[in-house]
């Protein structure tokens, strides 16, 4: 098994089939990476493109996928409902196998002070990859947008991690980082009353003094008659699923309320449902190699 | 991703490591084949083979070691703890990815005719490949091991499904079958009293009335100074590690007694536990392509 990153990129161009596939195209380009998904948004005028390889080839992809999109998008006339301040808006990096937080770090840094040297684009680090604590999330970095940043580019709190402190009016600046995997979990209420969901959703949420690495809101689930506690977990391995899961539904059960289900939306790493597994079997020693496709890979 | 099956073939040799080494390098010489595990028992003078691999391939490597066994193992002169009727004494093929049961059950009945035909070794098919209800469990197959068959072979009642009704004095006879992966699951208990334990297996085993697919005993934890109830799941998606574990739980509470803990010995399909966490977390419409893990194959 060899070293394995996810790559995040979002562009700004959620209209344009053939923007979106010339930018796409250069991820295909590089051999060891490979295209897992893009999701286009014509209202947020935004794409999504996710790809994983090896470190080294995704850090080449993001580049080149960068680069066309400096070519091909000019933030003088994009519009959208999306957040943004530039053409290749945040490409964040995420550890999956065998590689680790700081290395994914160290792949932040090397891709930041490339675009801003080769394509002159401002460039943030957040997340993982921040240098000071107010560019850890990407709303503060992302401050004033692209608009705005033209002129607070030029204060000292704002200078760019990489590159010269002013906005390159084309492509904006971009936000490159290094994060934890992010697990969209949603957990249903059977009742349809959305104060409830949502004073639930603060117990759990940081931001209310909850748990760790979790974001969380209440949610009306129309058609069903019910709602949610609509959650990011944006550190499994610092605030697991079950804890999170466990605190709903007691919260939930002092209010008479059940929890019907709960949903994980796209993807999970394995190990987040294993933690799981672990926790309500009482696990005593269990490893990762006991699973058996663990030793099937490649094959 | 391709097919792949498991195979777990038993050998009457446990104490000899030129022989197990010799049948074991027949095993690995087959291209698309990857030996995982060997396991010698000198009391049992025995060992257990572990390989994974294509269907096809890995009906070859069983054939092969099966003729390497023939060659260097004389039942005539074997002796062990273990119940056997042959060198090669018991070939069952496991079901691991895109492989159904019934193709698991085709590979049994071409090998065991293989065998018959090529070695001259009656063979008998057994659990999903069984061809009548008296041969599905292997204690009934191998009754009367192979000193007793000997004699009984000439029964029609024990004629081989595969071969002549006539033992191999040399080689004995083989048993070939399909069955599901099987998981060594034990929950251990907060109790010394090692009846409490026994009670519990009672509850739980398919053989008292309890779940089909439960083999259980109690056992004494002499060190821990607690019990535990040992299992055998031998269909983990008939019977499912969680409703075990609630079950235990809930007829030891009646008690007054704890679930401490329990463990996975060896191996265990990733479907065993993404079941276990689908289960607690009440999932909706998950899918297993959504592990992000399922989409890195061969990466």
């Amino acid at each position: 098994m060899s070293k394995l990153v996810e790559c995040v990129p979002n562009f700004s161009e959620g209209r344009r089939p053939d923007v979106i596939n010339a930018i796409t195209d250069e991820v295909k380009r590089v051999p060891g990476v490979t295209l897992l998904d893009v999701k286009p948004d014509a209202d947020h005028n935004r794409v999504v493109v996710t790809f994983i390889g090896a470190p080294e080839a995704c850090k080449k992809a993001a580049f080149n996928s960068c680069a066309k999109a400096a070519e091909l998008i000019d933030m003088r006339t994009h519009h959208g409902a999306h957040p943004r301040i530039g053409a290749t808006d945040v490409i964040p990096f995420i550890p999956v196998r065998e590689v680790t937080m700081d290395e994914c770090i160290t792949l932040a840094n090397e891709l930041g002070k490339e675009i801003a040297e080769k394509l002159d684009i401002p460039v943030y680090l957040y997340e993982a990859a921040a240098k000071r604590p107010d560019r850890v999330k990407l709303p503060d970095v992302r401050k004033g947008q692209y608009e705005g940043l033209i002129e607070d580019i030029k204060k000292q709190e704002r200078y760019p991690d990489y590159g010269k402190p002013e906005m390159n009016l084309k492509s904006g600046a971009t936000v490159v980082g290094a994060r934890q995997f992010l697990i969209a979990f949603n957990i249903n209420l059977d009742t349809p009353d959305i104060k409830l969901a949502k004073k639930i959703a603060n117990v759990i949420r940081e931001a209310r003094g909850g748990y760790r690495y979790v974001r969380a809101m209440g949610v009306m689930l129309e058609e069903r008659h019910q709602t949610q506690v609509s959650i990011n977990m944006v550190d499994y391995t610092g605030t697991p699923l079950f804890r999170v899961f466990e605190t709903v539904k007691s919260e939930a059960a002092r209010y008479g309320v059940n929890v019907v289900g709960s949903e994980i939306i796209g993807l999970t790493p394995l190990q987040a449902l294993l933690d799981v597994a672990e926790f309500y079997l009482r696990l005593e020693g269990f490893e990762r190699k006991q699973v058996f496709e663990e030793n099937t890979e490649g094959m």
